[in-house]
């Protein structure tokens, strides 16, 4: 029988909608954002991976339960916000559920892949990646949802600007602005600390924070009345088209460093001297105190220190720290500003580290190695993206990860017991622990980075197991986690219980008002609409 | 006929609630809280305003309209949350708005008055008055809503903590902690730019900030998912019951200074100096650029200085400053740590202003006042809280005040526009320009500060006819403000309507979902549920 269309059929329907409906809907997509902007996910083609710059975009890079469960049908990317409002207007007709994102580099949390099988990805960030403003005197930038840290930073380089301005990256460079401050990641200059400021233009029949008349919403984004802009981070409300984001003034002056700790159990004293000198902001950005594994896997894959499949001992850490020159521990760090102020930070800094018997003090030019962690650092503690810290996911063969990120307060009886509990599930699990804390305001985000082969079931199943305890661990602990991969959002949405689950009330309240037909993002981060039969989804 | 209660009605009944409801409601809130701590405003008893310390708790101690317009009917003040959460339940019950207030000192923004005419004011500061919590190694507190600049000083006074920990405080410090930040006021130290953070701890059947697991919750507040902290602020969406606030680490050492700049014209000049300065945290607290007249007034009635009537002409200013030895523009400000960065500091603070000719350069000891702004601002800057500036609502006899407070770049040019805009609408209204430019990161709250006759009905109108003048003006050149009294609620919000008044569709939305019979502070800032017919209602 001869089909009107070629549309070929998904390897998953979106949920409750009909192979002719589906067929409709794409032909209907296709219309507004043209034939070449839309893919469908034809079950013919294996679902390839990529590579991080190379990425794909219908299903999760680093897959930790079979790759075509998180998997969408189509994937559609619209030119410009009339077509992002097409779009949501043509899901809600046909209740076609869609997951927007941006550059698609949230590796480790699910890269593009959506929440609920079959939804419809929206790629925002092929067709919409204008730099739309560089404001030198405002020192803020406008950008769409395509805009990487290195396409900004390229910019600001080719037009000179970035002698005057700063970016604020996170590890990777790949990732889009937008993307990274709607999930409220972390990136490691001064700026760092405050987070992005999220914009969220206007997310399409829904809000509007662009402000008329406050000419002045970039310099200040609070406007008037309720102050909405939280509500579109880590959510499923809307669809962020455009963001102004503070970018820092060169500070006049700029040195990175780090200072090595030689034993496991340091970590409670560095973190006790952390605590004041943040507080006081002599540390003045978002330093970063690293495991030794995760600075030799920087440097190697597993294979280069040992034969070994099991975890390491502490036997050989010490012997790798001691190959590579570096502390059981190693605490990452930069002073920002004209030399009297460097000279007179330093000196405090010293003087509360280097207490901690066999601490050891570098300089960038220090260091004998050609491209060390501490060299990386410094280019990311001054806002000059890179992919160095990708190398870590190589520790093992086809290496897959997935981010553990509970939050700690600043105190080394804390850090202590967080890093006891999950280095401890790590090795029953049969993994080596690898991690970093990093340093906030007055919070440490504790990132545990799960490596494992993305190709081996059994250890993807080991690897769920360990996430799913160390949630669990933690919460009767006190500590919850910042963020998550898809797998783990209903888990962890659920530990934030207080009071009756009256958080997830309010959300839900929240998400049914503004998307009555829940075809937002289903379950992000555990909020379901009430069209879905939440029981049905949890995982 | 014998009434089985004694209960008196009052000057207004809350809007579709009959006498006999009224008296119902009344005796159930009794049961609930006390008789103790329910007042009706018996039409029998005078409105007295009261003063700023001993503050009448039923209507606008300032009054702009009449002052039996904005006016409470009751006032209920619960002794805990499950009283608050009975309370809400009652208003829901009843159809009967009510409107939260913690110490009710919102002068020249409404004071305790309710936005509805017979609202019932909910008395949250009262008996909600304790210092949950100081956690020095955290630097944060926990309080009730009762807690005041004042009371949390004091504490931290007694208990010997100040040495470790200060507050940031607005002019005055007889405000609420809560109230204050909940209406995102601005406070002058490092941390005045950052804002307060709001922590809704538990608006009552609504949601629950307070977080389980994450026990470091006031240091790390964004938890996980939607983060919904800022719906709470400027808004009708709950009862704020308890919040955590950071304190700010003795940062080491401290110096305040003022510069006075000689020419009215200078404005746009100095204006362009602070914003690099600023934006490099070189000027690391929240500054202020203010007005001859404003230092003027805080010393001295008008009456002090001239017999006129009229506004002072620039003449009269001139002689004014020379008396008392200060620039048409004066700017206070200070340097916080260490003697090394203090020094630092000077020297570039130095440099960029004192190039403008005539400026003049002072720290405290320089002046020979008894108690001059530099020495009043001296305190505020270090968080010690004081009543000082209320002096200058005395300018002219029966002072009473309305602020008006547009937002503006950080920039010459507009500094200079907005402030002759502003000020020619002050003369043509009669009355003088006072005002002042508090310097955010990168944004500046211009505080026009509008003294009026309390008494003079004409005066009242002609402070109407001015403010009402100067949002338009101000929406022309595309400045909003960033809060207003209840009698401008409805046209700022509408000024704010990008996008077919988006933002307002998205606030009503969330309103309607959360406070179904529209009991919470109905119109606050333009907000109106559904269950109020809004055309009827606007100011
Ligand atoms: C080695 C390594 C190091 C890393 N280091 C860091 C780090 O230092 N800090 C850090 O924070 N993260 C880090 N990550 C995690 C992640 O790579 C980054 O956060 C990355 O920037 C996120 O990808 P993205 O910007 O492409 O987001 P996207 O994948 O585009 O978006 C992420 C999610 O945000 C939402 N979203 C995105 N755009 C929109 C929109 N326009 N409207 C509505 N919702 C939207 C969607 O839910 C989407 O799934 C690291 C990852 C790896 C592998
Ligand atoms: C001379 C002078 C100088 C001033 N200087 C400043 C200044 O420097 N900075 C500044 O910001 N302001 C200033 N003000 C304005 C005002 O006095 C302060 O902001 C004051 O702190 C607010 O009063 P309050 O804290 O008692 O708030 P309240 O009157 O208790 O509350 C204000 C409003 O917030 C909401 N609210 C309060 N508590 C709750 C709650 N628990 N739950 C829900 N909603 C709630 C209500 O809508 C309420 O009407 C000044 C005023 C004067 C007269």
């Amino acid at each position: 029988m001869a089909s009107t269309t070629t549309t070929p059929l998904p390897r998953r329907l979106p949920p409750n909608v009909t192979p002719e409906a589906f067929q409709t809907f794409i032909s209907r997509a296709q219309s507004i954002v043209g034939v070449e902007n839309v893919t469908v996910v034809d079950p013919q083609n294996p679902l390839d991976d990529g590579t991080y710059m190379d990425n794909c975009k219908a299903h999760d890079m680093h897959a930790v339960y079979e790759r075509d469960y998180f998997v969408a049908s189509a994937v559609v990317a619209p030119r410009g916000v009339p077509e992002v409002q097409a779009i949501v207007k043509l899901a809600n007709e046909f209740v076609v559920p869609v997951w927007p994102f941006s550059a698609g580099r949230n590796v480790g949390y699910g890269g593009t892949a959506p929440r609920v099988p079959g939804s419809v990805g929206i790629e925002l960030g092929k067709n919409m990646n204008k730099i739309l403003e560089v404001n030198v005197e405002g020192a803020y930038a406008l950008v769409e949802p395509g805009v990487t840290y290195f396409s900004l930073y390229d910019h600001l380089v080719k037009t000179g600007l970035r002698e005057h301005l700063w970016i604020d990256v996170p590890d990777l460079g790949g990732g889009s602005i937008i993307g990274n401050a709607v999930e409220r990641g972390v990136g490691y200059t001064p700026y760092g600390g405050m987070g992005a400021l999220p914009e969220p233009g206007n997310p399409p029949g829904l809000a509007a924070h662009e402000q008329k008349p406050n000419k002045a919403w970039q310099l200040f984004n609070y406007g008037f009345g309720p102050y909405n802009d939280g509500i579109f981070t880590q959510s499923n409300l809307g669809i962020v088209v455009k963001m102004g984001i503070w970018l820092m003034p060169n500070p006049g002056g700029y040195q990175a460093y780090m200072i090595t700790f030689p034993r496991d159990d340091d970590l409670s004293a560095i973190v006790d001297k952390i605590r004041p000198l943040r507080l006081q902001m002599v540390l003045q950005n978002v330093p970063t105190l690293r495991h030794i594994l995760l600075d030799a896997a920087v440097h190697n894959p597993k294979s280069h220190y040992t034969d070994k499949n099991t975890p390491l001992t502490e036997a050989d850490m010490d012997e790798i720290a001691a190959k590579l020159n570096l502390g059981r521990w190693n605490f990452y760090g930069a002073v920002y500003g004209p030399e009297p102020i460097r000279a007179a930070l330093f000196e405090a800094i010293k003087a509360a580290f280097l207490t901690i018997p066999g601490s050891k003090f570098y300089l960038p030019e220090d260091r004998k190695e050609e491209r060390g962690v501490l060299h990386m650092r410094s280019d990311t503690l001054q806002g000059i993206p890179s992919l160095d810290e990708l190398k870590w996911v190589d520790w093992i063969p086809n290496g897959g990860h997935l981010f553990f990120s509970p939050i700690a307060k600043i105190s080394g009886a804390d850090a202590a017991l967080q890093y006891e509990v999950t280095k401890r599930r790590c090795r029953e699990a049969g993994f080596d622990f690898i991690g970093t804390f990093l340093v906030g305001m007055r919070d440490m985000h504790h990132i545990v980075c799960l490596v494992f082969d993305r190709e081996d079931p059994e250890q993807r199943l080991r690897v769920r197991w360990l996430i799913r305890t160390m949630v669990k661990d933690c919460a009767a602990q006190g500590w919850g986690e910042y963020r998550t991969h898809l797998a783990l959002m209903d888990q962890i949405a659920n530990t934030y219980n207080f009071n009756d689950n009256a958080l997830m009330k309010l959300n839900e309240t929240i998400k049914n008002a503004l998307d009555p037909n829940g075809i937002m993002a289903p379950g992000k981060n555990g909020v379901w609409p009430a069209t879905y039969d939440k029981e049905q989804w949890v995982l």
